[in-house]
């Protein structure tokens, strides 16, 4: 999808007048917030220079001093001038910005002194993303009618008159839209704050007043199961012309009080195939925008499995702080730079996370102004071999419900195995927000009740009566502190249960699956054909042939679909196998089988030294008394 | 080894005397430099105030602004007490300080306003590290008279006289020593400056000259391997009783131009134990000193696989930047943090790196001020499937050979393969010295040769006879662009050679090894049980038994050491069997099975769509026609 329907104005190129350390453009930043604090974090090390205006000792000037900063208000617009005459291109942390000095700015140009230093000339600096992208995303309604336009899926939405006949078009919408509906203001607001939820006729009138003169507009319920969000990369060529989006993985993220509290990469319980559909809908939202940088998009996930779009943020969003530790290599900070300055190699960017899962947790200002702080204390003094926590506050005071700072958990497996991990830092953040909503009940169960221990081996069987033989596999992934999961499935009584059970390891985070089986041992193989994991057999011997039935059924599996054969009835050594599988990916476990195999000789050692000690025939001797 | 020489001063405990932002202790830094800058990239994050005496616009300033920043030199005794009169803590980023005042502010301390504002009193600051180690160190020939006192290996050195004897004493190490040996500056030079190789006794009189009227100390010739160093953190209770060290892994450094240049995490072609031994010197030589922080322990490996200690940097250092990124939870500046403010969890902190191998190459300033510009934009282009780029520039003013940034590479296999990922980068350093030193020649091979890619799966046989049922497997590790190498090693006719195979295998970046052998077959499970990879055995049919004679000597394992077994003949399936074990590690191995297997299906759908089509006759028919 281009941008055929709105064509982009021209960028002209850069223009360097003011002299600076390197020699990548500078970049004016409208607003000095925890986003800009994050992006100029981002910035020092790749030499650029991001000049801020705002306020003094703003959380972005803490981190990035230069003698380009001004100091004022990014809604001021003589400032926004004076901070264009010294940028070689502009971008904002906040969509709140007033868009049409933004695009005069960009049209026509700011006054800068003539080379000749006796008079001024027009200075065009472009502005990334465009000012026709933040213009149409500052009306919730408006944006939302050109997704529509556009093919992409929104929730139905009406447009409430304004003046006398609120009321009466408030009705009407009750009766087109049924109860419950949202009502909610088109400008200035964010993270969820100026929606109303309309429960029935009678909330009409209250709505309405509280609501005040802003414009309105409704919105169908819409009864999710969650809420989605994609952060996208768009890069354009110098001319406007739209080059190509870059979809980050999909996250979920869980609102509490109107805020975004809590981000879980990846989403938990969403399928591959809502995934990529989520990361699609969102790549074609910003193909359809204007300019260059990162964008979010925030869905919602309906329960019968639907992806509504909700809304567009034009530049770093909250929902992509965990990219700082999860995809290093190109945060959505840094994304912002290598879009804006146009450095995206031709070879294209990789933003897969390097970790398996990461959650989020904003620290939000208390009842205190040091409620805070023994989260922070927490999350400071935590440390797992499964989990790596950083903290990152933005040097704000604090305030009740002030965005303070976040926390960023990555872990080496499941998301829900981390969720686990942290549940000691969900619980402490939930009783602070316990704290700062006024209540005196006592702390509710985390938000993310601890899943089971998460396995990394499954061991199944046909039958009940294999037992006795896998047991022995059982205590040695016990040994080696392996998680596990047993079931049985049998592949001839319940074809099904075992199809199932291969489909629900294949999507967990189980690495290796062992199986046994006796006579027409057909489970292993079968299992091996349901799943890309490795599986292991162990022929049971059965009632004939003295496990011999049993071995070849497991061990002569058509080319294409193999499965690791392990001796008759040696479940130890189909454990041991999976170990050393494991070692493959968690050194822990290749350290732990190289210690086996020194004690396992050290035994042979012992009984070597005892024989040449006392002789073979009282050797033997002590063996028969045993 | 504990502190027991040399019983420290108390600290006292933190004085709190000017409001600042966050609850921790505001941290006075001597030196505002590329090291400063990267500790202050680390504090933000976590709340910690520094405040820094340096120059204006000092890399560290340009990174951190608060109010506290005083401008002027680390060196000025007046401005180092203003310093220590705002903070509850200082520090170095540098040791070549004046360690009276820090020894006067430490145990008499420093003038700072009564709480009822009419009068002064004194304020003790505590220095960490400790002035003792600072003045210590600063003397680089006391230092080492000092760690051979305790017992750490250092190269045998002699103090030179001075003045009139100087070259007697110069003669008479000569003929102690032999020649060449090595004539350095006790003080004030760092990085291998003020180092003086003498070759013969027509030297003398000239190094002696050059050298200048500094102290200097003679060191025995120490022909080195390489060089290796090792981060070490060191704790201390308030009272200065020490806690405890933690040492990071070891490093190789490359030294050229007498600059370290590069470094190897892990070091190339060294042994566990040789690394064992490295970090547990480095944890003595740490042990030995007093104070918190964290410290570099740089040491000469000889050619006869002996450690010597080379010299103590009392703070982060260039050999640890690499931990930014590959121990991205507690990089050397966020350690050098906890030490200091005490902030190590009771249950201790993980220094293990998130990532296999990591490797940084310095920015340094070339012939021309824009000369590293290409070496900048080619690493910030560069994006590759196994290896992740970063780039740290340190706000500096390019000058020849100045450290002005520095790049750090991280990969997902091992070091070897990490600089065959890299060498483009290396070239391209290595060419801009060759112009920064004036050199005519044209660039020579990279310093680090491309290694042969190295495997992730090794092959091997009993046999070249097992060689064409093998064949079959070798092409589906081709098909998935699996890294294999392909040996013979009988384990009847060339016992030794099969084992040292196991254990080159064991030590190198292998996961997996198939095992093909016929009729008695050992080799599968005699590779077994001299590694700790899982080994996966197909057994080839010989002469005799049809098979089963092969099959049943490798799938019946004793208990304690597993031989994964494939059907008869069945390579195919081994080397797939392979691809799922490295899917454990490697998710792109486990997306080209889950593609391999739809493939399969699809192909079978397509037969049974034909056979539907044209019914089973005439389907037979076109099968006897192949």
């Amino acid at each position: 999808m281009g941008n055929c329907l709105n064509p982009p104005v021209p960028a002209v190129k850069f223009i360097k007048i003011y002299p600076k350390m390197s020699n990548k453009p500078v970049i004016g930043l409208l607003g000095g917030g925890q986003l800009g604090r994050m992006l100029c974090e981002a910035a020092g090390p790749l030499g650029i220079t991001v000049a801020i205006l705002d306020e003094e000792n703003s959380p972005a000037k803490q981190a990035n001093h230069n003698p380009l900063h001004i100091t004022g208000s990014f809604k001021d617009p003589e400032k926004i001038k004076q901070l264009a005459a010294k940028c070689d291109v502009l971008t904002v942390e906040i969509e709140h910005v007033e868009t049409g000095i933004l695009e005069e700015i960009a049209t026509k140009g700011v006054e800068v002194p003539s080379p000749d230093g006796n008079s001024t000339v027009l200075k065009k600096v472009p502005v990334h993303p465009s000012w026709k992208t933040i213009r149409l995303i500052q009306d919730k309604y408006q944006q939302k009618e050109y997704f529509a336009k556009q093919g992409i899926p929104v929730a139905e939405q009406v447009a409430i008159a304004e003046g006398s006949e609120r009321l009466s078009s408030l009705r009407a919408v009750g009766d087109k839209f049924g109860y419950p509906f949202m009502l909610k203001g088109a400008k200035g607001s964010y993270d969820g704050r100026g929606n109303y939820k309309i429960d029935g006729p009678a909330d009409l009138e209250t709505a309405s007043k509280q609501m005040g003169d802003q414009p309105l507009y409704a919105e169908k319920w819409v009864p999710f199961e969650m809420e989605l969000a994609v952060m996208v990369m768009r890069t354009e060529d110098d001319d406007g012309n739209f080059k190509a989006v870059h979809p980050y993985p999909v996250v979920e993220t869980i609102h509490e009080d109107s805020i975004c509290t809590k981000v879980f990469y990846p989403p938990r319980k969403v399928s591959d195939g809502i995934k990529k559909e989520a990361q699609k809908i969102a790549s074609d939202v910003i193909a359809s925008l204007w300019g260059r940088g990162v964008f979010a998009v925030e869905m919602f996930l309906t329960k019968d499995d639907r992806i509504l779009v909700n809304e567009v943020a034009p530049r770093p969003h909250n929902s992509g702080h965990y990219t700082i530790e999860a995809v290093p290599q190109m945060s959505q900070y840094k994304a912002q730079l290598y879009s804006i300055l146009d450095m995206v190699p031709s070879k294209g960017i990789c933003l897969r996370p390097r970790v398996p899962s990461a959650i989020m947790l904003n620290i939000l200002g208390g009842a205190k102004g040091e409620s805070h702080d023994r989260f922070v204390k927490l999350a400071e003094s935590s440390s797992d071999e499964f989990a790596d926590i950083y903290v990152h506050l933005y040097g704000k005071v604090s305030k009740t419900s002030r965005k303070i700072g976040h926390i960023t958990a990555t872990g080496f497996s499941s998301v829900d195995q981390l969720a686990n991990t942290v549940s000691p830092l969900i619980q402490c953040m939930d009783e602070i927000r316990l704290e700062r909503i006024g209540s005196s009940e006592s702390a509710p169960k985390p938000a993310v009740s601890p899943p089971p221990q998460t396995p990394l081996v499954a061991v199944t069987m046909g039958s009940d009566s294999d037992m006795g033989v896998m047991s022995a596999g059982i205590k040695i992934l016990e040994e080696f502190a392996v998680p596990y999961v047993v079931r049985i499935t049998s592949a001839h009584r319940t074809p099904h249960l075992m199809m199932r059970f291969a489909a629900e390891m294949s999507a967990s985070t189980c690495k290796v699956i062992i199986a046994g089986a006796g006579g027409a041992a057909h489970l292993p193989g079968m299992l091996a054909s349901e799943t890309h994991l490795p599986v292991i057999g162990v022929p049971v011997k059965a009632s004939q042939l003295d496990g011999l039935d049993s071995l070849l059924s497991i061990v002569q599996m058509p080319r294409g679909i193999p499965c690791a054969t392990m001796g008759i009835n040696n479940s130890t050594n189909a454990a041991l196998e999976a170990i050393r599988i494991l070692g493959v990916a968690y050194p822990e476990y290749s350290e732990r089988m190289k210690a086996y195999q020194a004690k396992m000789a050290d035994e042979v050692y012992a009984k070597d030294e005892k024989l040449g000690e006392i002789g073979w025939a009282r050797y033997l001797e002590g063996m028969q008394k045993k």
